[in-house]
C-alpha cells in the first residue's frame, strides 16, 4: 500500500480509516517519467488520474500551435469528462512535465471501489460537484479580468507555478502570448 | 403534474416513465416573471433550477459593472455548486431575463428523491459529470480563442441567444466591450 497516497486520502475528512485502506488497497498508483503523453488527441479516455506527486499538463494543438488549458499538480483529480462519460474522442492532450507519482483509475475500478463502501458514490458526486464549481468560477474569473489580473490571480492561487512551468506555457494558459506575459511583468515591476 | 416538465425529463433517455413521475411528482416548477432575482451575491445558494422555459442570466459585480458569466436556457441545469456544495456566499447573481418556468429544487428535495429512486444518484452524477465536461471545454475554448471565433463559436452553438438578450450582454458574456463586438461584427461583415 503506497504511504503516499493513504497520507494524500487523509485530506478527505469524510473517509473512516477504513474506508481510506479499502480505497488505497484497490487503486492503483503508479510512477509516470517527465514527456511521458498520459492522454492523446481522438483517443478516447478511459482512465482518470489524480495527481500525487507532480505535473501534468493539460494541452490542445490548435493550427500546429500547442495551447495549454490546464495544469493539474498535487492533490489535483485529472478527469476529462467530455471524453470519459460521454464516450467521446479526447480534443486534448495531457503530458507529465516532471516525474510524477498519479493513482489511476478507471470506471471499472470505481464501480467496485462503490459496491464495497456505498457512501462512496456520493461522496464522489460531491467530490465532482465541487470541481464543476471550480471549473465555473474558473470562467467566470476568465471572462470577467484582464491579462494582468489574470497574472496576478494564478500568482496568488498557485504560485509553485512560476517555478515548475516554462514562461511560454504559463503565456499560452492565460490565453496570451509570450511577449504580452513579458509587458505584463516589466509594467508590475515598474509599478511597484 | 406539470405537462411541460414531464416532456422536458424525457429527454433523460435513461429514466423509465415510472421514474419520470415520481420526480415529475416531487419536482416544484415555478414560473417566474422577467426580472426576477434567484440569487444575490453574498447569499447562500440553497436552490438549483432548471430551464424549461425562458432565460436565466448569470453575472457578478466588477467595480459598479455587471459582467455577465452565463445565460441558461431551455435544458440547462442551474447549479451554484461553489456556493451550494461547500456552504459558502454566492459570488454571483441570477436574474431572470425572460418570464421563465423553472423546476425549482434542494438537497433536501433530491435526497428524498434518491432514497425512492436509488439509481438516481448515480444518474445525477452523471450529469454532473457532463456538466463539469462542458464547463471545462467552455475553459479550454475561452483560452485558446480569439475574440472574433468566441463570437462566432457562440453564433454557431447558441444562436438563439443573439435574439434574446441584448448586444451589451452579448459582449460581456464574451469578455469584450460592446464596441469590440460592433467593430467584429462589422469585420465579419466586410470579409463575406
Amino acid at each position: 500500500m503506497n504511504q503516499d497516497f493513504i497520507k494524500f486520502l487523509s485530506n478527505f475528512e469524510m473517509l473512516t480509516q477504513e474506508e481510506i485502506e479499502i480505497i488505497a488497497k484497490d487503486t492503483h498508483v503508479k510512477e509516470f517519467k517527465k514527456g511521458v503523453i498520459l492522454l492523446t488527441e481522438g483517443a478516447i479516455c478511459r482512465e482518470c488520474y489524480s495527481v500525487i506527486k507532480g505535473c501534468v499538463r493539460e494541452y490542445i494543438l490548435k493550427d500546429g500551435e500547442e495551447k495549454t488549458t490546464a495544469f493539474f499538480t498535487e492533490g489535483d483529480a485529472i478527469a476529462s469528462f467530455t471524453s470519459a462519460t460521454n464516450n467521446l474522442p479526447s480534443k486534448h492532450y495531457l503530458v507529465c512535465v516532471e516525474d510524477s507519482l498519479l493513482t489511476v483509475s478507471n470506471q471499472d475500478l470505481e464501480r467496485k471501489m462503490c459496491e464495497k463502501i456505498p457512501r462512496l458514490e456520493s461522496i464522489i458526486r460531491l467530490e465532482v460537484e465541487k470541481h464543476a464549481g471550480k471549473e465555473h468560477d474558473h470562467i467566470t474569473a476568465f471572462i470577467s479580468s484582464s491579462t494582468e489580473e489574470r497574472y496576478l490571480d494564478l500568482q496568488e492561487k498557485r504560485p509553485d507555478l512560476f517555478n515548475r512551468i516554462p514562461q511560454h506555457q504559463i503565456a499560452s494558459y492565460l490565453g496570451i502570448k509570450p511577449e504580452s506575459l513579458s509587458r505584463i511583468k516589466k509594467r508590475l515591476i515598474t509599478k511597484k
